[in-house]
């Protein structure tokens, strides 16, 4: 087992992405880690799809966890990633900021708690150049609110015209863009003349690099198994 | 000329309906304002398309000013309206809030000194039952975004999709439903790293009809032509 | 045992004030309740401290569940209500809206998560008549999130001067007084480049009335004890 | 004359401060600028008072508009900044931001309109660092909103007790601290029933730098006067 005063050793795949330059500048600054590419306790994959087979391998191979924050992988990639966590720890997040795990969690109990009577809206704003809409995260927090119903989530966007009806149950989401804005997201909780909003601000991308420092940490020593930054929360 | 210390007489088309009841009970606790059916020295009509063309011959044959705020109107009854605007006053408006009517003169002022380096989206929300949608008000406000920009609306809504791209000079629109919200408004001017927001909540229904009797008061005794609520805003 | 298929009668601790109308409102629009000033089978006492001692031991001679939802009582005035707890449920309550309940799980569980790296603060607005701040209930949300931090609330109020220092671990508290404001709650977590943030808004008071029969409801059938809204809303 | 195509050239005092730092970043992105610390077209002083006066000389002396962003200057700084006006052109502004500007203009504009019947209520939450409170810009949008009141400015702060009584046309203020936050602001408009909310959030002090150079920019080949940012926006 790894000495507790030694840096956790982090393998960073594709160091020269966005997310592996951030991690990197992370790392730099916080020293319970560092950066071996050749002998990491944890693999930390930020790249692409076609990369994720090999970081599987390599993990596998080298019974290293591995956290992957690869985002647009398709059904067969996600069989891969479970297969592969029966014999290491994976942790898969569409987001890795802590603030938005834990948004999460309290999403899925307010909607537990508060029922259908109560519609729930999504709504997110980031900067004008992000193409896809709604977020991933957005989404994430829908699929919280939804498994806290206990129901599929049924998603009802783009409104506009003269003859709506919002249908009962359904969740709904909203897109702004412009400017600078790194990632705004609320999810409301709209009942019968109350409402419960639950907000997250991000004010620099640097938080989904630490973020990704925290789930390293937590996933070195973790037994084979598929976690969430949800995992990551819940042991803090 | 109306003695100023005589209540203003105002003669509400469609008294039953839903801000005909309202104007009446907000008459009934100032005592600026009566209802009189009669011999009204302000015509009030919050009715039904095929109604105008009676409430603006009434208007024009007594010559007496008349508040239009009656919404879903077409082209034929806007040259109506013009048309009368020539020998009575006539104030035409879908949201009577001073709030509101306040908000679009920012929003006019803000876009024309921001210029099209800030992008702005207008968000709006309502209770789960209103089927428009943007609504009127979020309309109003992104034309007077327009106006301010000196360009024509384009409306860019119902973002979905993974290869969304923001265009440059469009205006954005989103629209929430849930639970008894009553009006909420938000113009969004997102800028290179700061944001200027200027936004409007209603809490209650009632402050379109004071706003409509503000309108009233107004509109007494001013010369034949078209007003809208900035005028009523103006004269404050 | 009440047959579920009668109504649940309540009986009202001075019905003719402010929140014993509301309730009267509320139970006349849902016939799951009644009023039954003689035999209820909950007590329900939103009235003044004075009245307590009397309302308590009605309950206790009567073995009667009771709802209390009355501010501002003393140190005596609480360990009467624990007394009267051995033998019948007490449910105590300064806030009885079913959003803010949830809220307040929700911010103990944030707080716990997130640790003293992450700042929090407590901001509220009310309508420009309420006299006291900070606000019972933005209180209530101060001490949920020292609970969940194990810590004992440390207040920080009233920040005014030059040089100030926020004390690690204190919870800054803020009041915002204007207009006709029903009650809107924020609790913030401020963290390194990240915001978590739990709001409610209450847009009528009758929220606060449903709110009651909800806990009247519950503490129907309750064997003794001292009950809260927590229980109310663990129980949905 | 300075030929248009030519890059404005700007002295910096203090240049290894936080905001020389910041203004030279901002020039060395944007080529309608360059430093030049021996013959400047503007001179720009965000130092420490003690600096001031030998500032205002080597403006007067040599002719050259100087925009002061130096903050907790005396009467007797003031008075000196006055008299320099006289020879020289000079901007002095607490706040830099454009978007902060404008606001404090929309504000004016809007307490003008709205009266005293609506509440005013100014909050801002800063990182858990800054000292004071209100912030600066806190209290210059404050006194917009008295302007437009054609009051002097009467502030409410630091509410906390049992028996507080909101003033007939006092201004709140509130403060909020915590984490990383750059600076959020809030004018709230508080009416019967409804409520106006002007805000700005900076997301980077870089955006302080920016509108720095917007200001020279206006401050070159202007006549010798007094400026202030609402200028810059006027002009814009």
């Amino acid at each position: 087992m790894r000495p507790t005063d030694q840096p956790l050793r982090l393998t960073l795949i594709a160091p020269d992405g966005r997310m592996g330059q951030a991690i990197a500048a992370a790392v730099a600054v916080d020293n319970r880690f560092k950066i071996d590419q050749d002998r990491g306790d944890v693999i930390v994959d930020f790249s692409a799809p076609d990369a994720l087979a090999s970081s599987l391998e390599t993990a596998t191979r080298a019974s290293t966890p591995i956290l992957i924050g690869t985002t647009g992988l398709d059904d067969f990639a996600s069989r891969r990633i479970t297969e592969a966590s029966r014999s290491v720890a994976v942790l898969r997040a569409s987001n890795t900021s802590l603030g938005v795990a834990l948004l999460e969690e309290l999403v899925e109990r307010a909607a537990r708690v508060l029922g259908t009577e109560w519609d729930i809206e999504v709504l997110e704003m980031h900067h004008r150049l992000k193409r896809d809409a709604p977020s991933g995260t957005a989404l994430s927090l829908g699929e919280a609110a939804a498994r806290g119903r206990a129901e599929p989530l049924r998603r009802e966007e783009s409104r506009s015209g003269r003859r709506l009806e919002r249908q009962e149950g359904a969740i709904g989401f909203a897109a702004l863009r412009g400017g600078t804005v790194v990632g705004d997201h609320d999810v409301i909780f709209a009942g019968p003349e109350e409402r419960v909003i639950l907000s997250h601000r991000a004010e620099n991308r640097m938080i989904f690099a630490r973020g990704a420092l925290a789930a390293a940490r937590f996933l070195a020593g973790q037994p084979p198994g598929l976690y969430t930054m949800r995992d990551v929360v819940e042991a803090l």
